[in-house]
């Protein structure tokens, strides 16, 4: 199923119930800037992980000013009742949208050759610029944290509390000549609403300084018993609106406020939350040439990749404990003499021939059909998921050829396919 | 009119003739990264070419891996009897669509700000990605013309003048074992096919190294009569198709070819035809903080900036003899003591009000109108509307204050307004 930023929050315990359930997981992203799958290089994960310093550092400079767009996800679940794998597919568009004036301003690289293809395949961008889910790595998320720990701590030390400029001033506020009509007639206004039992006025889009002027007069005419709060229209025009509170109601509008910030903060967080979903499980997690994914999974989402590959490394292992790269897989014994092209297209049809066995995979109820007769490759989804049929059908071919007689289904922590981990 | 890649062909004439017949054009652009209007910097064209070296060189390193991928074009004529402006607004979508293999795959950086800012209002990014116009400078045109060129006089030198690659094998061609049979094949249809009056056969999609190798054999085998030809399925699988022809048909093939070739030519210069037609009209081009503008135009559609900014002045003369920049001229005498803000949106707001004279401006038949009350900033065509309408207030204020009794209409050529020319 695809997901966008809209029904994201809705989705998610379904997306959580899917790794939660899994035997393995697979992955797969599309990126702004495409790469010529280095069909014969030396490129695999593991690789990299315990040898090429340099390629790992020239990646890191070539390669991070893309954008991951678009993430795969697809669970597989063994029914042994009927013998089948039952999967689960996920379609996610991801986008770096900025979330206040203080959050990071990502810029990305595009190929013209890239983004030309994907429109060639009918890809629709606007999923991406539009509807993208939002997202912070971990670092992002503290000082989003922090920021409003902050605010609150300021808060909640001053005897003003729903005032939140940090520099309100104690005395009367020195209004300049050109604004002093329009603070008068908002003042006047409020001194009306201040003899009301309770009430609301909305104050006019203005300018920054003039929405400042009038919290640093507010709140020294009025220090208690008056709610300032600035609000956005539709246009991004920032407007105050000024509420005559009791104590009660404040505490309950502070109340909403915390709430309201704690749900935004989880909004911003965005697809992060599958990824730690994903790292947490402890799953096993197939893709295929995955270096560049797993490089931009743990950029995007989880932190500034570290200069050294040893510290890589270890945050790899962290984020995904269980690797597995079906490109190096099907080059090593005992496929690398069976198989000759391990481009995901050629792998996946090689492996519906002898002496590979077929497989029973289904769709769980509610998500689409794959069909692998009418190829819809570079789609993150479809991708994860050959990548995933691609992975069982090597899984069995080690058992079938190891044990006698063969079991049908092999166990994502079976010792077989132990060697081919990232350990 | 919004004008993209499948009716820019069609549209061609109507843009050509609302320059020829203008008074005067104004453009605007809108980019992958938009900066902040730098509102009292020195950032003016007229500076810029006259003193600020190191801010040509500043902009030239940090602004021109941005993307102008929206063009505003607006032309203004006057209507002497009803003493009223004419205006046809254009909005051109534009994207460097690769042209084939050799052509350059263009990066281009975007920022998340600029994205989500679009997004928010309403811009549709299918329109840049999947139907933008495509375009090519004038030393990527010249290029592919000789591209062309060469490849015609090859195919012209040669006895077998079908036959393009320029290794044709003199004697029999060696077949790797493991091809021998595909190509034996193909060669056995076309054996049966050489004995027919006329016909045609489609070989099912192969590698290069086999297309070489059936170019050669064929090239060998039938020297005369036979046509063979490369094309390329939805899917960008080449194959070929292998056709008997006599040679009147031969003739009308090559004919064929060389018209296609060169409506290829003519699509791939695409929206850079718009540019040049700008550039032979001579007229007059006003724009608002229009330095960015006019150094992306004349990168992506002209050619790449020179180093060295007294190069640039020259190049800029060239493409866009006569310049004016509206925030320009509302920073300079006598403007600089009425008017305060000169954002483009202020601006249009202040002369709207006294000493400035309304104004009577229409758009012309069949094209759509605008109304600066309900604002469409940041759309490209838009944006040159307004930037249009505050020239012409400028100007009739200029003509009003040092004429008497004034006149109603000021000709882009006055000498009134020359001073604020880039001369």
């Amino acid at each position: 199923i695809e997901i966008y930023h809209i029904d994201f929050k809705g989705s998610l315990n379904i997306v959580y119930e899917a790794i939660e359930e899994a035997d393995f997981l697979a992955i797969d992203g599309e990126f702004s800037v495409m790469g010529q799958e280095p069909d014969s290089s030396i490129s695999f994960l593991i690789l990299v992980l315990f040898c090429a310093k340099e390629r790992y550092q020239k990646l890191k400079k070539h390669s991070m000013d893309f954008l991951l767009f678009q993430f795969g996800l697809c669970s597989f679940k063994y029914n042994y009742t009927e013998s089948k794998y039952v999967m689960k597919s996920f379609n996610f568009y991801v986008f770096p949208k900025p979330f206040n004036r203080t959050s990071p301003d990502i810029k990305f690289v595009c190929q013209s050759s890239s983004i030309d293809f994907l429109a060639s395949q009918g890809f629709d961008f606007n999923k991406v610029f539009c509807d993208g889910i939002a997202y912070l790595n971990k670092e992002e998320e503290r000082q989003l944290r922090e920021q409003y720990e902050e605010k609150r701590s300021q808060t909640n030390g001053s005897g003003t509390p729903s005032f939140i400029s940090p520099n309100a001033a104690k005395g009367p506020v020195i209004i300049p000549e050109e604004h002093r009509n329009f603070i008068d007639k908002v003042v006047e206004k409020v001194e009306d609403l201040s003899k009301e039992e309770k009430g609301t006025i909305e104050v006019e889009p203005c300018t920054g300084f003039q929405r400042k002027l009038l919290y640093q007069t507010l709140n020294w005419k009025y220090p208690k018993g008056i709610h300032v709060e600035t609000l956005e229209t539709e246009k991004k025009e920032r407007y105050l609106v000024i509420s005559k509170v009791d104590e009660e109601e404040r505490k309950r509008k502070e109340q909403q406020k915390q709430e309201k910030e704690k749900e935004e903060l989880n909004d911003a967080v965005g697809f992060s939350k599958v990824i730690h979903a994903i790292s947490k499980s402890g799953k096993l997690v197939v893709g295929h040439n995955m270096l560049l994914d797993v490089m931009h999974t743990i950029h995007q989402f989880y932190c500034s990749l570290p200069e050294d590959l040893n510290d890589f490394k270890e945050v790899t292992l962290c984020v995904f404990p269980r690797l597995l790269d079906t490109k190096l897989m099907a080059s090593t014994h005992p496929f690398k003499d069976i198989i000759n092209n391990t481009s995901l297209a050629e792998l996946e049809k090689r492996l519906k021939e002898a002496p590979f066995k077929s497989l029973l995979v289904e769709s769980a109820e509610g998500f689409p059909r794959y069909d692998t007769a009418s190829e819809q490759l570079h789609e993150a989804g479809y991708d994860a998921y050959i990548t995933g049929l691609c992975f069982i059908s090597m899984a069995n071919f080690l058992v079938g050829s190891f044990l006698s007689p063969p079991k049908l289904h092999v166990s994502a922590s079976s010792n077989l396919i132990e060697p081919f981990f990232n350990k």
